[in-house]
């Protein structure tokens, strides 16, 4: 039994999404753990984890379509804009979405869907350099 | 300490919450586990989790109205449509609830609250085949 | 490798958002696990919990007013409101938040960010007492 954590970073463009996947199966292997699970949480609340389809762009476009959509920049009664327009709106877009991914493991590989490939949302207009830290625990 | 980890399958009738507590619970038991957790997992990208109210199915009927109407199949700058009206609508419901759900395991049983129950939320109008995995980690 | 799990209880004065940081963060120091995982589990269906900015009240209080917009307590298709406007909105806010938390443990401490909090999002308009439990889950 053992448990393994790391942190990474990722450097966004901007608003959108950002496969991260490839990162996660990378620590899992590297753990050596067989079965159990692995979480992957993102330390920002301007940022979100969404497990999406991966093979068509088109999904997550329409995605972050909808989400500007479902709060707006200039919904009237934001207080908290301080850093601009998109401030309250990514806070709001994390809070639908989430801050942290859970995924079983089994015989040392994420028991992931065939379509399904885990992403950082970022919500801010900016670049950011974001953290993404990452425990796989099991045996 | 031990992890076990395995799936199963549920078959949707298509749109609609089907209830997975009993699967979940067994296999709590049967892992011997008494304290750690249990991950739930649905391996698709149009099919969700959700805790949810199980004593009165009125409250997942109105749950499943306001995921119709907060995401309209007729939404008009929806690209992804491929499958039919219900393609994109699927993969926002799923976005806004959870593809994982995890409970504490306490002396041996979930810790879920008198009314929480286990759902899968089918999102896709045909009946489908949904594959769920789970980790229980512990000791 | 180790488990620990407890639950704990908070008195809510009605709709808003309660941090409980700093009680997650002592069962994790009590729990003497160095690496891993912890799961914060809500155990109601009209209470949630979300990790968010713990700086500036305004941000809070924004994401309250925008579930109650989201999410009206007049919604005139609701059948579930036995208890009152407040009972079917509440089982929705819950289902687009979440109802678990699971952060990573680094070296005996939760893997937040500068500016993360976990709360209590109560849902309900009167005062509750919401339970609360807790995994720790590594070595």
């Amino acid at each position: 039994m053992a448990a393994h954590s790391d942190t990474f970073s990722i450097r966004t463009r901007g608003k959108g999404t950002y496969e991260i996947t490839s990162e996660v199966a990378s620590m899992v292997a590297g753990s050596g753990i067989r079965d159990g699970t692995v979480t992957v949480f993102v330390r920002h609340t301007s940022a979100s984890l969404v497990i999406m389809e991966n093979a068509d762009p088109s999904a997550r476009q329409d995605l972050e379509a909808f989400f500007d959509h479902l709060v707006p920049e200039d919904t009237p009664y934001f207080v908290h804009i301080y850093e601009g327009p998109d401030d309250m709106p990514s806070h709001i877009r994390m809070a639908l979405t989430r801050s942290s991914e859970v995924v079983p493991v089994i015989n040392g590989r994420m028991a992931l869907g065939t379509w399904q490939g885990i992403f950082l949302f970022e919500h801010r207009r900016a670049a950011h350099e974001r953290q993404i830290a990452i425990a796989v625990v099991g045996e």
